[in-house]
């Protein structure tokens, strides 16, 4: 038994090297949440189930995508990747969007996409990707996805960070009360526009 | 003379922990430029001339943004900031964009900007500012300034990065041969008006 | 014409914090490969195609794993994500090993599969995942999948870095010339075994 | 409304990715303070009003200098950015300091300056800076400004961390207990002009 | 009093950017664990004593090895260093192993050992390092060292994190309740040797 | 063959990860030198000899420190960590300096030191150290060490950065031609003691 006693002391200081499951009932810090103590993680902590099975496709864009940030997926905490699981009806789309804190990276698994992104040199990049294609989406640049085929697609997709955010243009711009007059000068959109916008997608002012 | 020279072994081994001034024809890494040779880096490569004459104003806003970023301003390769100096006319104004790379720190040194950002939960956080505040806008977030005031207003900007980047939102959509049917989806702005902008904007397709 | 060429002073600083495509043929660096020029860069070099086709069955392991790193997929450079796909027969498995730069997220797209990792207090993390569901890897700790279903299992992964790296336990063990008395010592292995597995894998010494 | 409810889907799940505004009241972390709630979040955690107006002038250096850290401006926390509004009357100056963990870069809007830094390998880069000039201090540095002109300078710094730290080297070497025999063999220095200075700055020892 | 308290203004905002030691009795977070407050540090806490005094030989494997990881010196909290201090008695030896958070650089100060590391490509870098040599095993990969000579040989390392973690691959393998099959299968190793093993190292199943 | 074959196929994408040897004759970037080819890569590149043979003791702080940053040990390069090894004479020291980019870890294997190391807030932290002690030295806070005893005394040193830097505060201020006014107004420093080091370090002007 001594040996294994001694042995162990090679590895009695390392505990806490490995991971850092969040405790999502504390606060939080720049660096993530706090770690839930290690005798009490288990297997699971490292698993979410069911991320591929579709949720409920949205009216709006006919697509379902699913999570797997930290706030959802807890094991991930301070592990600098997380992941989504999407899929796109036929004419489904994601509408732009941009995240703020991370790179995408998103594989098809199922049917035909039309993705690109926007560089701040204001040059599209896009392209048809069939399954098994996978394509990059930079960190921080307006970026989208459409199903131009006519059988459901689906996405698998990776972040580089455990909570990457999403900023989507057309609800940041009109889901909520910025005035009206602020956001037609800043946009360059007609008062119109703005106003059938902020209607259809929630906004006030 | 021995002495000094044995007190040099003590630092003839850090030249180069310092700094890394930017050989812009050399090619780009992941973490920034090449250094140019220390033995031929001045005083003058960690000083920019000239950043706070104000330059043309737009006609589109109105404003006058000048930047020292890598690009600009090779001192700060590696460094982990750079800088703008803004000069928004009486009603003028930076349209809403984001900074793929890097947080801004805005300190109003002359007049009143309307500042703000929109959070990815699409809560806007805006706020009225005078001469000698500061606002920040964090890492890929949409936000704006307006000149509210009746005299011409004065920005000094810090960015967490050398190279920050910059994406202005309508020019992202518009300015490009993206095309329409993909944008108008994308973004739930009506035909005429993703025409409208691509004209004023200087778009195709 | 002029009000858009002033506007396109606000992003003219800004082309290179977007993204920065390897250019495979030039020297690495700490934080990756050179820079292609932006002028060459296209869509292309945001998409890898193909990575979802099957390869070979490995006839050791029967299991087909395709990888995404930014060897394979010049886009990634820099961008802190890259990605695999990994078919595995009934009864396929993928070798105990860690990847020293990265944590590893694996998203089941088909079939069932037994995963797991050892964390450094010795304590074994493991379960079965079926089709949809994921489990997180953290950096640098040995890990294995097993296909315990009766078909063909199919996994797309996501990593951390655009180049985890990946170190096989046995073949770093067994594979090389690296003296069977200093293997047997530093793994508590006997000599017949050392032999008959550097015999296996393809060692000497 | 359910077409909104479901595009909010896409958003629900990115709240905390985008800024962590510091709770002061509670413990630092490596990464930065704990973050204050979201619901609790306001615009004004994002404005810090009144840097730039002229505190005390310091009668041992005619400057008055204002700081904005994430301990004055808890917006800043884990931003990677903070700021500060520098007075410098007529002979006025910053006495040689660094900052262990920021570099910092000085944006001159008023007057003349005499800025200068000192290298690992002891070269001293300065320079006359005049309103409108820039200048950059790499990290861990020596460094200086002097009031060079006839009238006040101003100047507005960022620094590439929101908790960058200064330490004044008299200050550091004389104000404390640190033994003067200790203080004269690591500097050189003789025992009067340490006694001298202890003297001035309010060291004991 | 004056004058000294105004040079003071300088230096009241940095306190909290120098240093975190730990709180060992808070939570940890992905950054490390919550600073104490400023006021209750010491010099002690910057100082481990004893590191070097010999603790009890393994019997398994004839060295004695003392850590000072943040879990046993909390002033390295968030300072990306750490230490260990070890003597190997003669045919002593550290098992192969990984630290999944760190580089080791290992100097010798006593004694001979052959000292070696196996790269993801399973090519062996191994030499026999003397008195006053030192060696780097980068991160992640697996490496070891045995005392070849005749006397005690002592090393003093430094890891490139507070907490490197360490995972002991035989150990990892084999004194856990992992089953057999699944150790067999993912290791090549055949039942007998892993039973072998596990009995030796205290595992089960 | 064709097993171990395709076994090769799981390591193959990932030769790059594992290290980056610095080809010092080639251009620096943030991030480090180029790497050297990895088929010229040999277990020397790891491995620097005589790091802990004594060299020439200075005259002035009769003490004899060798580095073993990147530039001395190019196996280093990109991985966080570089070393000293460092020989104290009897009443030797080493003058009061900072590491602008990385914390210090010094573990004492021969005799007793003096060591210490000041805050941002002038608070200095010093202690007795003896043998088989250790004290870390924040990054770019100003620290010293002295020997105390009646033996020599000798350090090993960890540094969290394979090119940390030494800025070593009187010579930084004395041994150079910045004029002696600009010294003595930024130091308080009178004009005979400024005169006298600068003419004892080298200085001139």
């Amino acid at each position: 038994m001594l040996p294994i006693l001694l042995l162990c002391l090679l590895v009695s200081s390392s505990h806490a090297a490995d991971f850092c499951v969040a405790d999502l009932t504390g606060p939080e810090t720049p660096s993530g949440y706090q770690c839930k103590k290690e005798s009490a993680v288990t297997a699971d902590d490292f698993v979410i189930t069911g991320l591929g099975v579709p949720g409920n496709f949205s009216t709006m864009f006919k697509a379902a995508p699913k999570t797997a940030f930290v706030a959802q997926f807890p094991g991930l905490n301070g592990l600098g990747i997380s992941a989504a699981y999407v899929y796109y009806a036929p004419g489904g789309f994601i509408p732009v969007h941009s995240h703020p804190a991370g790179t995408e990276l998103l594989v098809v698994t199922e049917g035909t996409l039309l993705a690109g992104f926007i560089s701040s040199a204001n040059n599209p990049y896009y392209k048809t990707l069939n399954k098994g294609d996978a394509m990059v989406f930079p960190q921080g640049l307006l970026h989208f996805q459409v199903n131009v085929g006519e059988t459901t697609a689906v996405g698998v997709v990776g972040f580089s960070s455990p909570s990457p955010g999403i900023q989507v243009t057309s609800p940041a711009l009109f889901s909520n009360n910025l005035p009206s007059a602020v956001v037609e000068k800043v946009t360059y959109l007609d008062d119109a526009e703005v106003k059938k916008l902020k209607k259809m997608l929630g906004g006030t002012g």
